[in-house]
């Protein structure tokens, strides 16, 4: 099938609107967002305009800043009332605080008084906490009504939110009191209170709660929806199972580029600049350049026992590569573990029996399959010598791993966070230990 | 406050039963999962009965199948009977494939013949499938009957489901015809059909879709659940959003896993045995280590040039290090951008031409920093000897960043999973290209 976007730019005078909006209802979103940035702003309007409601309404959202902006300023008044008024609070919201003045005056002017309101109190929370999930839009009832009356309630204002589920009890403070489903309410008879069938032991968080606590807090208990509240345990809004995922993907991409070793800010590839991506990798680079570079010092010493065992220098890349691979390893089932809560500092001395073991076998077995490696292939050293190599492997694995382990638990300890000090600085530190150990042996080994 | 289990240990003779349930209400559910190994069969058979009735089943789905099995095996009759009957049809057919024959039968023993019919009914289909996160419990209408009609029949039917939200409507052949949400019912009029608001464009899986791709239809659509289907369309079961999550949790385990050098498959840290973790972790180290010893042959053709300039060899594991580190952010940067669909094998020219830049700028940046940081501090090598380490420096971190890019790029393309080949395969790689690009450049710069 040919590209859509080809397909558009190719044809787009003899297309009529009708035949435009068949040929994007066919483009997957993936794909729309990948190629936004590559189109012109005329472009860009045009395909917008012929795009599904849903699909504007996703799309405005996902977009960059200045994509986003270059939109709306070529939206019709009429375009932009439509657009805005059906979209979630929550979503308007991150828009009105990404847009420049110019904008965001315009999008302003399009709203109706209700979502001016909504907005406004949106508005005055953190963005990166819970209260920056939140949507406003949620159905409460009070307790003492009967399970008729709150059913004519729901039926009365059920296409108000954006998903019906849970329904919260409040009290005359706007306290939240209780949760009912729509489920408990409709397998429950008319004649019933809410409090006769509601959950007084709601689980909430506080507007203040970190993003990643209310996604755990919402999958433990395997939730659609869980309610924000204040200090004083009012109710401020609602945060949804969608949102929660969104979460969920992004931390898990930036935890992916924390081990990767860049700056973890989840952007998209593809719509980056060049000076951005560089900007997220440089600085890092340069960390672990200049760590790195301990390892000169490090080697500096072991010049001239180079010049007496030549058969070290060639084993030298392999060695340290290895005890990094083993470092690697056990930072990475650490860092996962306190992650997801599994593991704790408190179990420290029970890890570390165990990596005693792990490290041990392991140290053993590698050693042993270089010794095998290199006495047998290619470049066929000395029996001698290929014991120095694999006893050394064996000691620079088992130190490698017990650095990998260690580590992570104790950057967590000091309230750091490990992912970031992950895989590449590890590497570092692993390869200045390694070297260290590897000469050390050998020259022991040796008697030099 | 007290570890309730150290508690639990040192005082169980003078509590009684409703002080244990007391204790264990306070326990997070992750402890409680993280220290279970530790106890004896005993004390978990004695904890398990005073647990909730939901923690109860939260865990009993958690553990690993030995454990399992050891808390099934201590249960009455009776406590069979009351755990196995209210857990959902898709845990409890894990269970029974897990468990061993003998336990197997007690547990079906203990089932009512409607249980018994569904577990038979999903038995059937693979469990790594759509068809393994489905649950057979959901509410079909026909929709040529009324709103009215609708709401007698889901305000009856709704204590069979786990989530109330998708009622499906099917066709006479039991084939999907379309999807109300209880919302759309609810705020409509009680005379109008469901033919009338019912959505025909419904989106459903296949029995044989793969969980990741269900996963990702779900959160696009920010869908609460998601109808399986068989070849014919006929409705087999229904995939909730909180299977979906844990899901996305596995998945983001099992990646994080490939990306520190280790098979992939997610299992609890704390629970595993020590040959377990060594049996995940060395068969990758032996593999990685063998193709790492290709570096020992390249090395072996640079001996005499080592002894001509010491100052190569000092700056050789900086070099491979940071050319590694350049190479393992490119290439997280395209394994992520492949694994959300944001980046396909069409856009590699475009790709190509960025990442020229990216790998340029960087070079030159990370070359001029090390030639300064060589220079001026120890171990001070003398101005052209800097020269020479920061131009290679520069070339093999852009020839590092353009492996890092095409290799994922590739990988895919052929059909294989890059994220297995990353990080420590690409440092290998990068080590044998790297250190062959700073030994030429240097003997071409030193006219050796």
């Amino acid at each position: 099938m040919t590209d859509p976007i080809e397909y558009y730019r190719e044809y787009r005078s003899i297309l009529d609107n009708s035949q435009v909006r068949e040929l994007f209802s066919e483009i997957s979103f993936d794909q729309l967002i990948g190629e936004w940035r590559g189109l012109s702003e005329e472009e860009a309007a045009d395909i917008f305009l012929h795009l599904s409601p849903e699909v504007k309404l996703d799309l405005i959202t996902e977009l960059e800043p200045d994509d986003q902006e270059k939109v709306i300023r070529r939206l019709s008044a009429k375009g932009k009332r439509t657009l805005f008024q059906s979209m979630e609070p929550d979503d308007l919201v991150d828009i009105v605080q990404s847009v420049s003045q110019e904008v965001r005056r315009t999008v302003w002017e399009s709203l109706d008084d209700e979502s001016k309101k909504e907005t406004l109190f949106l508005l005055r929370f953190d963005e990166d906490d819970a209260a920056g999930l939140m949507t406003p839009r949620y159905l409460a009832i009070r307790s003492d009504i009967t399970i008729g009356h709150a059913l004519a309630f729901i039926r009365e204002n059920s296409a108000k939110v954006e998903l019906l589920s849970d329904i919260f009890v409040l009290d005359e403070l706007q306290r939240l009191e209780g949760v009912v489903t729509v489920k408990d309410i409709l397998s429950s008879g008319d004649n019933l209170r809410v409090s006769e069938i509601m959950n007084g032991k709601v689980i909430s968080v506080l507007d203040s709660t970190d993003q990643e606590e209310v996604a755990r807090t919402l999958e433990t208990h395997d939730l659609v929806s869980i309610p924000v509240v204040d200090q004083e345990n009012i109710l401020l809004g609602v945060i949804t199972f969608d949102d929660v995922m969104d979460v969920i993907r992004e931390e898990q991409t930036e935890d992916v580029y924390k081990m990767g070793g860049m700056s973890g800010e989840a952007e998209a590839y593809m719509t980056s600049t060049i000076w951005r991506l560089v900007k997220k990798r440089v600085p890092w680079l340069i960390i672990l350049l200049l760590v790195g570079t301990i390892t000169t010092n490090v080697l500096q010493h072991y010049e001239s026992l180079i010049l007496g065992a030549a058969f070290l220098f060639i084993f030298m890349p392999v060695i340290t590569q290895t005890g990094g691979n083993s470092g690697s390893q056990s930072s990475t089932l650490m860092i996962r573990g306190l992650a997801t809560g599994e593991i704790e500092f408190r179990h420290i001395w029970h890890i570390l029996m165990r990596e005693l073991f792990v490290g041990l076998l392991m140290g053993v077995i590698t050693g042993t399959v270089i010794l095998a490696r290199s006495f047998f292939l290619p470049p066929g050293i000395f029996l001698y010598e290929a014991f120095v190599v694999g006893i050394s492997l064996a000691l620079v694995v088992f130190i490698a791993n017990l650095i990998g382990t260690l580590a992570p638990l104790l950057i967590h300890r000091l309230g750091f966070d490990p992912t970031v000090m992950s895989a590449p600085l590890m590497a570092t530190v692993i390869d200045v230990a390694g070297l260290t150990i590897y000469f050390e042996t050998a020259k022991l080994l040796l008697g030099l």
